[in-house]
C-alpha cells in the first residue's frame, strides 16, 4: 500500500487534495511554482520540495494536478520528473487534459515500464478538503489496484471507466460541460432577477430549493450575487475546460450548442479583465451586456 | 382557515397537487378537460365537478394549475367560475404564465371584491406528490395569509416575494430559464457521452456525484438513458416556458443566450415529432443532430 506521494500542482485544489492526503497519513511531498503554495503544504504537514524532480525522486507515486497537458508534459519529460520516480512507480494524472494528450502521455510513461492512472477529478475545492470528490479513473485493472489508497484517500466518489487511458479524459470532458453551462445558466438566470428587480439574494434561495437547483447554483450563486474577491477556480480554467469540451466536439462533428453559448460567456468576462477572478463571475458578461437601470 | 378548495387543472403536477390536499383533510372539488384526470381524484377521496363552474360553485377558494393564461382566463372570465365562487373568494393562479398576463388576471379578479394569489410553483411531479414544492407567491399580506394553509399544505418551500401580483410569476420565469436550460444541458452532456463510448448509465451516475449535478440531471436524466414513456412534464411545456422566458428578456431587452440556445433543442425536439413525449426526450434533438455511429 501506497503511503509516501508525491504530489505537484498546488492550486486551490490541488492544495486542498495534498493536504487532505497528509491528514490521512500519507508522506506527501510537493511542488507547486508558487512558494506560498508550498509553503501552506509545509505548514500543514506536508514536506516542501523545490522542483518537481526533488518531489519525484525516488517516489513511487506522483499525482500530477497541474493546469494543463503542457504543463504535465513539462513536468515529466522536459523537467526529468519521471526518470526521477523509483522504476516501477505510477503517475496519476488529475488535471484536466484532451484525450488525445492523455492517451499520448500514457504511453510515453509506460514506455520506461512505470504505470499510468487517467484520472480527472469534479467536486471543486469543496470536495477537494473534504475528500469527496468524483474520480474518474482509467487504467490497467492492477496498476488502477496498486494507487486504490491514495485515489480512495482523494475521492470518496471513485469510478474505474476501463483500462484504456483517455477514458477518464473523456467522462472528465463531458463534466465540464455541464459544469460550465451551469455556472453560466446561473448567471443568466441571477442577473435576469437583477433585471426584474427581484432581491438577488432571495431569487438564489428560491432557486437552490426546487427544480432550478444545481451543484453550482448553490455553489457559486452566493458568490456571483455578493462577489467576496475569493477565488477557488477562476473565469480562465473555465475558458479552458470549455475549449477542451468544443474541440471534443469538433473532433467527433457533434454540435454542441449550449457548451459553445457558455463558452461565449467566459471569453467575454474574460475580455472584460475577469479571466483571473472566481468563474462566478462571469455573471460580469451579463452585467456588461444589460447593465442595471439605476 | 380554509378546509374547502376548487381544484381547476389536474395534469401531472395539479392531479398530485389536489391528491396531496385530499390527504391533508381538504375537501378537494376538481376538473379537468379530461375524465380520466377526475376519475383519478375521485378514485384518492376528492370529489369530481362536471365543469369548472361545478367546482368553484360557492367555494372560497379556487386553485387554477391549467397550462397557461390562456387557460385560465377562459375558466375564470368565459366559462363564469370567478362569478361562482363565494363573494369573497380567492383565486389562486398556480401556472407559469407570462408577469403582464397575471397582473391584468389579478385586475379583473379584484374588481369582483375577491383576492388574487400569483403563485406559481416548482419541483415538479416529485415535489407536488411529497407536499414539498417551491411555491413564489405575491398578493397583499392579508390575501396572502387567508390561504397560507392550503399553500402551505402544497409546498414546504413557501416564499412570500411580495404584494403585487406579477412577482411571483417573474421569479418563475427566472426559474424556468434555469430548469430549461438544466434539462437541454443533460440531454447534451448525456448524448457526448454516448458518442464518445461511455456507458450512458455509468456517465449519468458519475455526473449526478459531482459539480455538474442539478436537480434536472437527476430526476430527467434516468429518462433520457432509458426512456420509459412515462410524460411527467411534455416537451412542449418547456417550448412554451422558454418561450416565456424569451419574451420577458425581449421585453427587458435582455439578452439571454443559454435560455435562446436551449429554447432551439426543444423546438427541434417538439417538430421532430416529441412535442408530447416528456421533457426529457429533448434529447432525441441531439441524436438526430448527432446519431451514433454503429
Amino acid at each position: 500500500m501506497t503511503r509516501a506521494v508525491a504530489f505537484v500542482g498546488l492550486g486551490a485544489m490541488g492544495l486542498a487534495m495534498a493536504k487532505g492526503l497528509v491528514a490521512k497519513q500519507f508522506r506527501v511531498s510537493g511542488y507547486d511554482v508558487r512558494a506560498e503554495a508550498i509553503d501552506a503544504l509545509v505548514t500543514n504537514g506536508g514536506h516542501g520540495a523545490r522542483s518537481a524532480n526533488e518531489a519525484a525522486c525516488g517516489a513511487d507515486t506522483l499525482v500530477l494536478m497541474v493546469v494543463n497537458a503542457d504543463q504535465a508534459e513539462e513536468v515529466l519529460f522536459a523537467a526529468g520528473a519521471l526518470e526521477a520516480l523509483a522504476p516501477k512507480a505510477t503517475v496519476i494524472l488529475m488535471a484536466t487534459c484532451a484525450p488525445a494528450r492523455v492517451v499520448d502521455i500514457a504511453t510515453r510513461v509506460e514506455s520506461t515500464g512505470r504505470g499510468f492512472v487517467d484520472a480527472p477529478v469534479s467536486g471543486g475545492t469543496v470536495g477537494a478538503a473534504g475528500g469527496t470528490l468524483t474520480i474518474m479513473a482509467a487504467a490497467p485493472t492492477p496498476v488502477f489496484e496498486a494507487v486504490r489508497p491514495v485515489l480512495a484517500a482523494l475521492g470518496s466518489n471513485l469510478f474505474h471507466l476501463g483500462e484504456r487511458a483517455g477514458q477518464g479524459a473523456a467522462m472528465k470532458i463531458v463534466n465540464q460541460l455541464l459544469a460550465g453551462v451551469h455556472i453560466a445558466a446561473a448567471a443568466e438566470g441571477l442577473a435576469m432577477a437583477e433585471r426584474a428587480g427581484i432581491d438577488p439574494a432571495r431569487a438564489l434561495e428560491i432557486l437552490s430549493s426546487g427544480a432550478a437547483a444545481s451543484w453550482m447554483l448553490k455553489n457559486r450563486g452566493p458568490r456571483m450575487v455578493e462577489d467576496d474577491g475569493a477565488v477557488t477556480s477562476a473565469v480562465d480554467i473555465f475558458v479552458k475546460d470549455l475549449g477542451l469540451v468544443l474541440d471534443a466536439g469538433r473532433a467527433a462533428r457533434m454540435g454542441l450548442p449550449l457548451a459553445a453559448a457558455a463558452h461565449q460567456l467566459f471569453l467575454a468576462a474574460s475580455g472584460l479583465g475577469a479571466g483571473g477572478k472566481d468563474d462566478s463571475q462571469v455573471i460580469e458578461a451579463y452585467r456588461a451586456l444589460s447593465p442595471r437601470k439605476s
